[in-house]
């Protein structure tokens, strides 16, 4: 084999080892994805089965993410990549963090549903997350396209979605505050939902990390702590 | 200059650049460490100059987050290290993103302090948190000095930590629900309380990650996930 061959060779590995992370990524998001939606449904259905499959099924998650922690380590060791190679790996070891924290916020709201099953009903506050649940798990969907798609123009669309899950939590919070000031007696089970509303909104924010880890890695720029409005400008500048 | 020379000169450069990341995130553990202490005295001194500091001031956080990072990928891009400078690198880079998040924690404290105040006190619990934030700020002091030795054994003295302040959470949890209960007026004071002891908690959870991160650094071996038994376990055998 002559030097150029055997180039063409490592090369043609490295790329399938950078393009076999990216799909284990993705792979890992629609486990967490599976989760939130899990969690959202028993605990909207009162679902204690399913409640508990979420709860036992976390450490798929956990697992997933060890696991793409050490291949993006033996790849940085043995390839020490450069520019966009370096960046997309960076990436991943942090959207692999968030991921792993969306999916421990989802084992909460399944733990939630079954606390929330040992309440009596009668003083369950009728709210409904099942919407907001749903908003989420769509913002988390989008941001995980966006990671699969390297789309930017989209990334900035679904870190913008965040403020909109934002205002919708204030409202379930004040909606829950009213429940427990007219009777204390639903006050632990509105705190059930006060703590898997504020679950969801947290995954809110983790997906929009993760929107702008992509911007990072198509722009090389960071733009964590910048306003949505600059993000704008920013990402529309050529590099 | 002969290439023995000019080997010496580029690595005594390289271990600079090294020793300069890791003070650079001792100076970021020092100003998230005194964000924390401040939020929980002006929380608790119902002072809302320190508390509107402790807002204002998060943005340096921040700053140091984004630049430390740009230094890690810089150093990884043109060193290419490889074993445990390599581990250092990714190290630095999770305990960042944890000490970014305590930030945030802290400001939220610092916000509730805010809202505190304009609640009437005589509606306030009487539920001081300042003991349970002292406990907090004492752990994520012990993890970035866990961080500054290197100190596998301690790394995990401070872990364990965790599950007292998970305990101590749990109990005024606990107190602030009986508030609730006995006068819904106590409700809206009540829940900032929560959240602050909830933001509390958490910190006390990122100050646990940082010291697994250590044990990563020092033992190359992933410990996340772990229980802390195991983890002790593990920690004492040799590499």
């Amino acid at each position: 084999m002559d030097q150029d061959t055997l180039g063409h060779h490592i090369s043609q590995r490295y790329d399938a080892e950078l393009s076999d992370i990216r799909n284990k990524v993705l792979e890992m998001g629609g486990l967490v994805e599976q989760q939130l939606v899990n969690a959202v449904r028993a605990l909207a259905d009162r679902d204690r089965d399913l409640a508990e499959t979420v709860v036992r099924s976390d450490y798929k998650v956990n697992a997933m993410e060890v696991a793409i922690d050490e291949e993006c380590t033996h790849i940085l060791a043995r390839r020490q990549p450069a520019a966009s190679d370096l960046r997309l790996l960076i990436a991943v070891i942090k959207t692999i963090t968030d991921l792993e924290r969306i999916g421990d916020e989802a084992e909460r709201i399944g733990k939630m549903a079954v606390f929330q099953l040992k309440q009596e009903s009668r003083w369950t506050p009728q709210v409904d997350l099942r919407p907001f649940g749903d908003r989420v798990a769509s913002m988390l969907h989008g941001a995980l396209d966006t990671f699969a798609r390297l789309d930017v123009e989209q990334a900035i669309a679904v870190a913008r979605e965040d403020i909109n899950v934002d205002r919708e939590y204030e409202g379930i919070v004040r909606q829950l505050i009213t429940y427990m000031m007219e009777d204390p007696r639903s006050i632990p089970a509105s705190l059930h939902l006060l703590w898997s509303a504020r679950s969801m909104e947290r995954i809110g924010d983790r997906s929009r990390n993760i929107c702008e880890y992509v911007i990072y890695l198509v722009k090389g720029r960071d733009v964590r702590h910048t306003s949505l409005e600059k993000l704008e400008d920013q990402a529309r500048e050529p590099r």
